[in-house]
């Protein structure tokens, strides 16, 4: 293995207070009845985590660096356009998507019962494995106040042949 | 290194509220005198977040997807229990775990004269290098003000041959 | 590809709260009329998450291990002297770094007018490609009221030949 084909790793957290007049949307889905999030974007946070794994592992900065948070052109942009335009930002770099993994922290929703369905959503749009999964802090803190939902999320990509 | 040999990488967090009549067990260990953790199993927030970054990393959601946090069968389980059966799904998905690294976030107690015991333990337990390690928030946020503990890990698995 | 070549990743969380009176460093660099941290050290939140990640993929404990919080030696110490330091102590267990990603959370300052020069520096200082990027909690928690800053990172190693 020459250091030219060695895996690299990344990193990437969001968080976004909710806004109970948006529609939610989560790891790609909309969920119908919960409160959304508030943000430029449609503020998908678990999406967001992701992008900023995936650019991080691929030295490309963050959302903010990429997209810019402000830009009109990104007002109310779904979350599976960020991160297509995601990968193909990490392709031209010349990197290839080994996997990612993505935890949403809070309260609620749960993801349980649509976790295999958003796994193979994010998993369609990235074109490598993407792993769901959630955690609450069990009361704790502005997760536990129910303030807003945060996910965090790691990604390995490969030099592309 | 074709693709089905790339390693993958997966992450957890976990987050339990002190509970001070209970034990405290932590990264497997019982710590007499320190104030416990508040759960349905033993709490061990160390171990539950490295369950949570192995099965990410195999892509098979979390604690609460495979175990059911309000089972009777997993009430007051202890955190090596929850490790030995994470692995045994692990393996049974077809990956081998590579290493895993777990850092405990906090004010109490320090993890410091038991590191070395504690690492060992949970080596041996996962049968692959599990790291340990410690921060505190220096005093911010509900870490800060002692209301629990957080733990935050990273795993690396690799289809087994 | 053999156990023995086999990459590990660590991952490292770090949290100080503001001291106005103390200059600002951040990812090596100073960052004059911003704020500073508290901390025994120069309180470079951006470095410790860094150091942690490292220190933890190679199994070598936390930056309180190896240096000790209140040691003489590391009061107002310079982050880039740790991380030189630490990548000593990773090379020396027999890894070589692959990557390191970290990710700093909080208001402020504003990473991205200096996010490539802070890039360089601790590539340069790391003799690996080192990955920065940052994301606020849009006002939630303690990171919201601007009560001090954290980051998080991951790091890949490798055993060296």
């Amino acid at each position: 293995m020459t250091a030219a084909l060695l895996p690299r790793v990344g990193i990437g957290v969001d968080v976004h207070p909710f806004s109970p007049d948006r529609p939610l949307w989560l790891a790609g889905l909309h969920w119908p009845g919960e409160p959304g999030l508030a943000g430029h974007s449609d503020a998908d946070v678990v999406i967001h985590a992701l992008c900023n794994a995936l650019l991080s592992a691929a030295g490309l900065g963050d959302l903010g660096t990429q997209f810019g948070t402000a830009e009109p052109e990104w007002r109310d942009a779904a979350g599976t356009r960020l991160l297509t335009e995601t990968v193909r930002l990490v392709r031209d770099a010349g990197y290839a998507v080994g996997n990612a993994a993505v935890q949403l922290l809070g309260e609620r929703p749960k993801l349980r019962e649509r976790r295999t369905e958003a796994e193979q959503l994010l998993t369609e749009t990235v074109g490598a494995p993407i792993a769901l999964s959630a955690a609450t802090t069990d009361g704790l803190g502005f997760l536990g106040r129910r303030d807003g939902l945060a996910a965090v999320a790691t990604a390995l990509v490969f030099p592309a042949r």
